[in-house]
């Protein structure tokens, strides 16, 4: 008698187990956890004999994969944008959003004012909608403090979002987003700031999961970024980094070279980038959100990702300037409608490579023994309905570490 | 004493009045409803005095707008086609698709195959989606069965969703969507059966709201359509039209001619079609899901309907084929977005305009004395967040024909 807390059964399920092809799907499935962790995932007919558990659901043939992961989101921040885009699309240009206090800088000094409870309450209807379609696991992002104070604030309120509501929260520090107004023109000095007094406060708080930086003509060199990435691994911090999304300064390959996590965006990134990432298990991280909102052209060399057998992950890039989407199956319905992702390409996006993205493949991702019992249960008659269609959400129910949450 | 049943008070409105400039802002706002219809909507400080109401609603600030109007969608149809997309995305071609039994016939197949009741319970969820997001109005088409006894049980599904649900449904039929596969290359004859045999039943039985038609080189002509159009008007029934969406065949300008109350799509019409439909007061429905889903390039004339004067209306299409989108708000994202349309552009156009484009502007799409209060309420702090953000829902709640569903 194996005896567990929990048995989903009659259940279709799309395991992402490397040890099963394309989604490793599984037709007549049982998923059985207990102390929040998957016992046993796998067809009813292999399941262990005499499986014993305190709660039993019959899922009614529905589908299960893991639960989503959005593994790139700016989630915490004050402010509110929407009246910059209205200008644009009255022929505002930037120039003139930035002269009326628009931009970027609107968001950083809202966000300077907003107490940390402020900014939980803000994040949280964003994250509620987020979790309305089965995300358990949400990556949040500093960098919009861009000095110490507010950027504790920010990844403060990321970690408070993760005990507000049913969900795991991964934290990346990215003081280095842009420089901040008060030091305009002196970058260099602002990554010295960051090495030698944010960035090991912030560590020393075990505030951040990861480091990340906004590597682009508009921002930070890859000199600097190399600069902070290397203070980052003497901290003993993961790296990524917002690379290539509008020039190509071969950020994908400076990524590459400091072993980061994932590099995201990439739509400018190289052949030699791509092969690079693939060496260093580098992780891209596409963001068809951003590329849509700003009417990006340039597409990222997916077919190179392919060729060189680079990790590809998917996320909303949630924010109030390039990508206010708050959907994550509408960036994977993104990924396929504007990238040419394939289904499975997509769904995988979502999860196994997410987490990898995340350096948590050992915790969720995919339903493998071991892992957290993290679920999505769907209303669908097949997972490409999850990539399919546009804003319809068809979740049964999300289960966050073994717990059932309706 | 004016006796009321409900008072909206504490909200600010955009009445989309064309009383008022703009989307008709109002600060401090009252709305009363009597029977299910308005009887004041507009400045607080203006309202009758001793107003008596059986139930009050202090809106604490929210925003009211009315009620959204979704003019143009395929909400009726068996089947699922989240598979071809699946195949399509792994490389099949249009051809390898139909040889599979894929396309609009496998649509027609199982929407001949499915009765009234399932056809029913296959559309709810789409359209408790769109329910969802604070719309009081659809218009809904046949066009999957392509013979009398389909159409007309599409038809009567589509009315039934109304008293299924708190909405009003608008009908059109569109047995002229394409050629049966059973009549294969004889359209002109087609079209004879539809005048001859199957309008004439629809109208008999009250069916239908309006009659529309598919003019494309891959379906009908436009000798075609004026046939079919010149029966309809024999039969009392307004037209509207799918025009010029893949190719100029002048469509905009035959539905002119008619007095369509919309052309629809448009991607490849004119600056005269522009004119011309200015002349005919038809308004112009843009689609913006179906113009992302299937990477249209050719941008509808939006500047040449400005030019003119054309009214312009937004909706989802939602459909199995083009445009599987169950969200007005992402269509209006995408209007702004994609067809660089205004905020105010995209709110009327899917609230006053739309109720244009289906005969019903004395009935609904603006809050007026004597429309029906249709009404959604909003947790925004400005009307610019419907349409910039993307996979967001802040309805607070909907009122429908006076009644406030929560
Ligand atoms: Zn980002
Ligand atoms: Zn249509």
């Amino acid at each position: 008698m194996t005896s567990v807390d929990h048995i989903w059964h009659g259940c279709r399920l799309a395991t992402l187990s490397p040890s099963r092809q394309g989604l490793g799907l599984v037709d007549d499935g049982v998923i059985a956890a207990a102390a929040g962790r998957i016992v046993y995932a796998g067809p009813a007919s292999d399941a262990p004999s005499s499986l014993d558990a305190k709660q039993i659901t019959d899922c009614d043939g529905r589908w299960i994969t893991p639960g989503l992961i959005d593994c790139h989101t700016h989630l915490v921040y004050g402010g509110n944008r929407a009246r910059e885009f209205e200008q644009r699309l009255a022929g505002a240009s930037y120039e003139e959003i930035a002269r009326a206090g628009g931009g970027i800088v609107s968001t950083v000094k809202a966000t300077r004012q907003a107490t940390t409870e402020e900014l939980v309450s803000a994040a949280l209807p964003r994250l509620d909608a987020l979790i309305a379609e089965g995300v358990t696991t949400i990556e949040i992002k500093s960098g919009y403090g861009l000095e110490l104070a507010t950027e504790r604030r920010q990844l403060q309120a990321a970690r408070q979002l993760g005990s507000e509501r049913p969900v795991s929260i991964s934290t990346s520090f990215l003081g280095a987003h842009t420089v901040p107004p008060e030091m305009n023109g002196r970058s260099s000095d602002y990554i010295d700031l960051i090495c030698n007094t944010m960035l090991p406060q912030i560590a020393a708080e075990g505030l951040a999961d990861a480091v990340d930086a906004f590597c682009e003509g508009i921002a930070f060199s890859v000199d600097e970024t190399a600069r902070l990435f290397a203070k980052a691994q003497a901290l003993g911090l993961p790296v990524r980094l917002h690379a290539d999304q509008l020039s190509n300064l071969h950020g994908a390959a400076l990524a590459a070279r400091f072993g980061a996590l994932s590099a995201d965006h990439l739509e400018y990134a190289d052949d030699d980038g791509m092969a690079a990432m693939a060496r260093a298990g580098t992780v891209a991280v596409v963001l068809p959100g951003a590329f849509y909102f700003i009417r990006e052209k340039q597409l990222p060399p997916i077919d190179a990702m392919r060729r060189h057998g680079v990790s590809i992950a998917l996320a909303t890039d949630s924010n109030p300037g390039s990508s206010p989407l708050t959907s994550l199956l509408l960036a994977m319905n993104m990924g396929a409608t504007l990238f040419r992702l394939t289904v499975d390409e997509c769904i995988a996006a979502v999860t196994r490579e997410a987490a990898r993205a995340l350096g948590l493949s050992a915790e969720t991702g995919s339903l493998e023994p071991g892992k957290y019992c993290d679920l999505a249960i769907w209303n669908i008659e097949q997972p490409a309905e999850l990539v399919y269609r546009m804003g319809f959400n068809p979740l049964h129910a999300r289960v966050w570490h073994g717990t059932l949450l309706a």
